[in-house]
């Protein structure tokens, strides 16, 4: 039951860009388009050049990786964060998560994903190299591996354990108060607290 | 449990203007601009000025107020359809829907909306008087009252059917195939189909 006849080629335009969106379909996206169709000229085009601006402005923080406006990021260049502590976290998103707690005050360190060899990422397509050099050439006492309690998340886990095994940095995961299997997304904001302040040795958490 | 801190100026204008749209929430809003971060820069861009050219190169047809790339719409100005009949509907969207019933072959006339006291919606802000002025000077033989099954749907319908009573045009309403207090939009195509095969005439819809 789609809807195929449009009557304007701009029309169609935009009702195929917006279902190209994960989770809109064609029936959400024309009612969107629908929605600016109403809207004021000057704020749908904000819209659309705040997208444009997004895609074509945005930098990655060339120390950690995570998404910024500068070379450098807020977080890696405030004079006010632990600098002896990395938090590795795999994508921005969970950046974001952590800062939401308030309860951290140390660096991050962005993977641009997990271990998937079913999806054909291995340790290359990842920040794991630069997350060794980071561990050598800077002053850093611990390093926390903050990614997802699933097979993948394990396994990354493990694969940057055993990297920095014989290095002079204490490696820490996070407390399984996060459920194990559950998206770090889904997780509240005391129980995702409390694991960034209970987090153990990572030999301890294997059960060694 | 708001995510508020945003490592970038760039990320939360794009969030910000997404969380605008209807049914979208800020988490929704962060996950639809991180998959287009991920994006081709191309691709991002050509969506970017899809939703700005929308805004500002569409036109609505002068003769039925559907929108349009031209100044008269495609159907209005087709030598196929029966320039005879014309359908009344409150919205854009509404055409599309009867357009793919594919059992219509007249023309159309948009109100951009019913009539709705509550949202201080009278008739003046209806385009009606135009619809009155195409029952005159076009050799208009029926006017069909394709309007929502709804109290303000039907005091529509009555305010039009009152200003065309003296004129030599029948008005017809749906066959109350519709299920009354129903949105146009969730009816299937082949109950929409035949309500507008079996349209009755208006004083007979009305009971009288």
């Amino acid at each position: 039951m789609n809807i195929e006849k449009y009557p304007s080629r701009l029309l169609e335009n935009a009702v195929n860009e917006f279902s190209k969106l994960p989770g809109i379909g064609r029936k959400s996206a024309l009612r969107l388009v629908l929605h600016l169709l109403r809207r004021d000229k000057e704020e749908v085009t904000a819209f659309g050049e705040s997208l444009i601006q997004l895609r074509s402005e945005i930098r990655h923080c060339k120390v950690c990786h995570n998404i910024s406006d500068s070379d450098v990021c807020q977080i890696c260049s405030s004079p006010s964060r632990n600098n002896s502590v990395i938090c590795v976290v795999e994508n921005i998103r969970d950046v974001m998560l952590f800062e939401n707690t308030h309860q951290y005050n140390g660096l991050y360190h962005v993977l641009g994903g997990i271990i998937s060899p079913m999806d054909g990422i291995g340790p290359n397509e990842l920040e794991i190299g630069s997350l060794i050099e980071r561990s050598e050439s800077e002053d850093i006492v611990e390093i926390i591996l903050a990614l997802p309690t699933t097979m993948e998340g394990d396994t990354t886990n493990f694969y940057i354990f055993r990297k920095l095994k014989d290095k002079p940095v204490k490696v820490t995961t996070l407390a399984r108060g996060v459920a194990v299997g559950d998206d770090l997304e889904y997780t509240d904001e005391i129980t995702l607290g409390r694991s960034l302040t209970n987090r153990v040795l990572y030999e301890s958490s294997v059960g060694k």
